[in-house]
């Protein structure tokens, strides 16, 4: 199994997807990881903080995809990023599958033009992992496509349902559609079309609308929405969390009287910041590519690319984009 | 000062609505408050609990609108119930302002049709406000209008403007527009022509998009957004709050030790809930309609509804709906 890593994506690169790799290729049989960027640069950060690079392979790459550079600008002018290298790599089947921390609009336009799209997948989705005290559920669309059609969701529904099935191990998942209302006439002519091809669709195993207000009980395992509103789900999710477990931890750090409450409760604590951390599931595939590639998140340390990888190790095994090419004949 | 409330709107009505009221009577000087519904059921309710009645006025109705029913039926079939008769009341001047716990959607209609819209306001929203650390801002369209244009997006900022700005006393409100990135470009030809038009009128401080992961941070005083998009935030907000405050909690009262560990941080645990409690703030004002129209939570207890009376009072103190008037004139 090979898996390229995108070296430069992040806000912790090189060091993180360095460290992250490490940790793998220790942890992890089987696996030869594939470094996409710098190697001279790679080499250095290596050596300042005593990481070992022996097992790897490098795949040179000149430059970085920035965070503020315009998405399509990967196919020429930037195409000699190590993101798009990783990418045609993983195209030309020199890798199974490709990771990276950069620029989620990028690697969108780079997978879906580079990688191409599996056939009778009309757009790719991005699928965030969400964490509920429950079980996480698969958010698609959360972000690629700001406008969909009714089949564009029916098309999410099916390649959530695989990638929970495959990857998480949930046998029969539950799907649900984000809606202001659980009735089957609410959210606009789109959801009320999206609501009866899912309903219709055998392959779908549809529990019907979910409100927002459920989504953190863990009652779905894969959750539909266009891309705008599954952003906005997303990114709500991650501002409300870290704002509430700030002010929590502000309550606890206030003088030694608190700090020893925060003592006595510490393991329950970690508990929830362990149950809430996005990390502890890898990135956010994109699904409906026809190839394995996953956005990790920008933020990502250490811990966040080992899980990355673990995941698209594991996508693989599961031979994620067959299963989906199987489920989307007629 | 005359303010008319639903005493059988709500989970826990009349009980909650006869505490509330009394409290008011109690602590805001110079309002009489008007009671719609059953009054023999409200006298029994008032008599187990032993709350005195006196001072208030009674609107006889002998109906409950009940929240399954189809929210249209208030101008017909339903138009004997407690909301109703409140409604028409307000809009025969019978009072300054109407509040109601019960159904949001019988509220938005009765509140179109009997108390009639602003001219010039297209569509009316529902302006919720909703807590963070640092200020709460007001959120509309939170649900009233799933689908938008852009006219009404520019239209619920002027509203959302002039509220704030009365009633919470924001000098110069700071209006953003939920969107999916910060950039001009973002969110749709919706949210596109809706950027152009904020940025245009010279009666709306626009200070541009505003991702969901800033919302919670308390960046802005009024948050423009489609009545879908806005409901899935405001849902979104109650649900994960109400989730992660429930986990701290099962972590505190796990057994003797961490319940001395809460004892030691209890008063900063009990700021949190307090900055993080809506009704603090009151109910969700029906922004655009011809008079002052207060949503309550439909869980509201005493202090909810008290808080709810205490804001219909500011509205109409503050001739809220005179100065949206004003605003709108070209």
């Amino acid at each position: 199994m090979r898996i390229i890593l995108d070296a430069f994506g992040g806000d912790n690169a090189p060091l993180a997807a360095l460290e992250g790799a490490r940790l793998a290729a220790d942890k992890l049989p089987g696996l030869k990881l594939i470094l996409a960027g710098r190697q001279e640069e790679m080499e250095r950060c290596a050596q300042a903080h005593r990481i070992a690079l022996d097992g790897f392979d490098f795949l040179e790459a000149p430059h970085v995809f920035k965070m503020e550079m315009e998405p399509t600008t990967i196919l020429k002018e930037n195409s000699d990023t190590s993101m798009a290298a990783g990418l045609k790599a993983l195209a030309e089947g020199k890798g199974d599958a490709f990771i990276s921390a950069g620029s989620t609009g990028a690697l969108l336009v780079g997978a879906t033009l580079f990688v191409k799209r599996i056939r009778g997948v009309r757009r790719a989705a991005i699928a965030a992992v969400l964490p509920t005290p429950k079980r996480p559920f698969l958010l698609l669309d959360s972000g690629a496509n700001t406008e969909c059609t009714a089949e564009m969701l029916e098309n999410f529904a099916l390649l959530g349902s695989v990638y929970m099935q495959k990857v998480v191990g949930v046998e029969r998942p539950e799907v649900a559609l984000v809606n202001i209302g659980t009735e089957e006439n609410k959210g606009g002519a789109l959801r009320q079309e999206a609501f009866a091809r899912l309903k219709a669709n055998g392959r779908i195993h549809f529990t019907g609308n979910i409100e927002a207000r459920e989504l953190p009980g863990g009652n779905c395992d894969v959750a539909v929405a266009d891309g705008f509103t599954g952003n906005i789900v997303l990114k709500l999710f991650e501002g409300l969390s870290s704002m509430l477990l700030g002010l929590i931890k502000g309550v606890f750090t206030k003088n030694p009287i608190t700090m020893l409450g925060a003592a006595l409760v510490s393991k329950g604590l970690r508990g929830i910041k362990k149950q809430m951390d996005y990390s502890e599931y890898g990135g956010a595939p994109l699904l409906g590519i026809n190839g394995i590639v996953i956005k990790a998140h920008g933020s990502s340390n250490a811990k966040a690319i080992f899980n990355a990888v673990r995941q698209a190790q594991r996508c693989a095994e599961q031979r994620v984009v067959e299963t989906i090419k199987e489920n989307l004949q007629p």
